[in-house]
């Protein structure tokens, strides 16, 4: 097995966004721009490492790693817009730096371009890994369209919430992995296994990204805390909350949520102090861990060697102990 | 080869658009409200012929001509939001009947649900079929760019157009020929050949919706006439007659675009004026005509029987003999 860093450096080398630089750049502009915006590039990393887990060629599954994060930046770029997003990793989303036109067409070329990487791949594992991708592709939009229907509806079940973040976040995680076994001609049940291992790994993460959300620490986070809260959105801890609470701690919820003339300071703090009455931040960690250990047992039954497996596992740990 | 009508009732059996009917219904209703808005189902047949023409089997050809015809209506339902169009033949645009969140995202999953019609492609010649089928994907979206970047600009020569054109819709046309002709296994040099007379006649055909916006007969149309007009696009026809016009035309001509209180009608009329003065009908026709006799060149220089082109070329004249 290759090391965590040796498999970065070969993504940065390979994933070059001045690739995409062409005509018309107002189509192609868009492009480099959201590729330059950074990210971890967690997905290309998973598909590598799907590979290397059963003794693929890492250098020609990098086609593939490029594709799944092509992919990932289209639905980063058209979820933008719909959810009028005006900023990405802390710079103008596209839609607002250019317009919705030119974000959903170079969306659109990402996608497609996306397709060209992956077309790439070894015609023997091509059908399997084509399939794959493409049912990810619509498991993701049927994702996000339940994300955008939950924002009107009045009552989500845990359930369909688990659901979505399945679509949504999960499932691609689950198949970066699975692309990168397929192309190493892993059996059909160990692939099964390594999608499994990260769904799950992908279901404790969104997870956590809500914990943060709340008790994250700022500086570590990236992000500001609270905007789930102060949004309205429903998140896991807040339908566990709503789940658990008692009349009082409800109708105070109630009010955090309907009152008019309420800060967002204070909203945060407010919805905070129930969460803590409830212990949510206790119950969202042990949902996290629930999920995290059935990702290791799955893990555990890959037939592999341990040893090769042991990157895999501090990889995933390293991306749930995000700080607090 | 099957007759023309043999192969529209194929295609009418195989391409149900209740096949789209799906969860979340958000997601899909507006899916199945395009495919069922109608259409001629053009670019399947096509795939179709360039598949019966090498003597293919056509009921393996299906997934790809469904998957074609997916991506086609995928473009329509993101072109209508990006041109603000209110209908499409005849109905409500799914960005007006439901909204513009609603019409990105279904037709990000009409993308994905056409590659998943075209991974059914036999294997053997799926990464041909799909490099293919990606290319021009993409050269579709720089085509619509070139279209919303023209809108614009001021100055666009003739042959800048006759590029736009190409790239949005010409390729699409030679794309689909070209796709049944590799899953028949057709040489490589044949596949060039159909590909070059789909894209000549995918020239032909464009042009001569320009000029039926004009010169149309409303009914037999289907679409109101002068709209190119009234929108002041640059088509083939307001370039060349911009090109070839005497000053005092031209005069007369920046009037129709810059006065402003020139009601529709008049605007249409004058500017039909001035189109007859400088014969642009019949300069539009010749055009028309010289990318009908390159196609048939492409078309006589494949290497089968002469009877087996005919269903083709008489196919490519119905659709290039639509009445004045």
């Amino acid at each position: 097995m290759h090391s965590i860093n040796e498999l970065q450096d070969l993504i940065k080398k390979a994933f070059n966004p001045a690739l995409f630089t062409h005509e018309p750049a107002e189509l192609y502009d868009p492009i480099t721009y959201t590729l330059n915006l950074g990210g971890k590039r967690i997905r290309p990393l998973l598909v590598l490492l799907g590979c290397d887990l059963f003794g693929g060629n890492i250098e020609k599954a990098m086609p593939a790693a490029i594709a799944i994060e092509l992919f990932h930046n289209f639905t980063l770029l058209h979820d933008d817009i719909m959810d009028c997003a005006p900023l990405r990793r802390g710079q103008e989303t596209v839609y607002k730096k250019w317009n919705t036109n030119i974000a959903i067409l170079s969306g659109d070329t990402m996608f497609a371009l996306a397709y060209e990487y992956l077309s790439q791949c070894n015609p023997q594992v091509l059908p399997s890994a084509l399939s794959e991708f493409t049912r990810t592709a619509r498991l993701v939009c049927e994702g996000q369209q339940y994300d955008m229907n939950f924002e009107k509806q009045k009552v989500v079940s845990i359930n369909d919430y688990l659901e979505m973040i399945r679509l949504k976040t999960a499932v691609l995680i689950g198949c970066s992995l699975k692309l990168g076994s397929i192309l190493a001609k892993a059996p059909d049940q160990e692939t099964e296994k390594i999608y499994s291992f990260g769904e799950n790994i992908g279901m404790a993460f969104q997870l956590q990204d809500d914990l943060l959300d709340v008790f994250g620490d700022e500086q570590k986070f990236g992000k500001e805390i609270g905007r789930d809260i102060v949004s309205g959105k429903k998140t896991f801890l807040l339908l566990k909350a709503f789940e658990i609470a008692s009349q009082k701690e409800r109708t105070e919820l109630g009010k955090c949520f309907s009152e008019q003339f309420i800060s967002e300071k204070e909203k945060i703090s407010r919805v905070k102090t129930v969460y803590q009455l409830l212990n949510i931040k206790e119950i969202t960690l042990r949902e996290i861990e629930k999920y995290y250990s059935m990702a290791q047992e799955f893990l555990n039954d890959i037939q592999v060697e341990k040893s090769s497996k042991k990157v895999l596992d501090s990889f995933a740990n390293e991306l749930l102990k995000r700080d607090f």
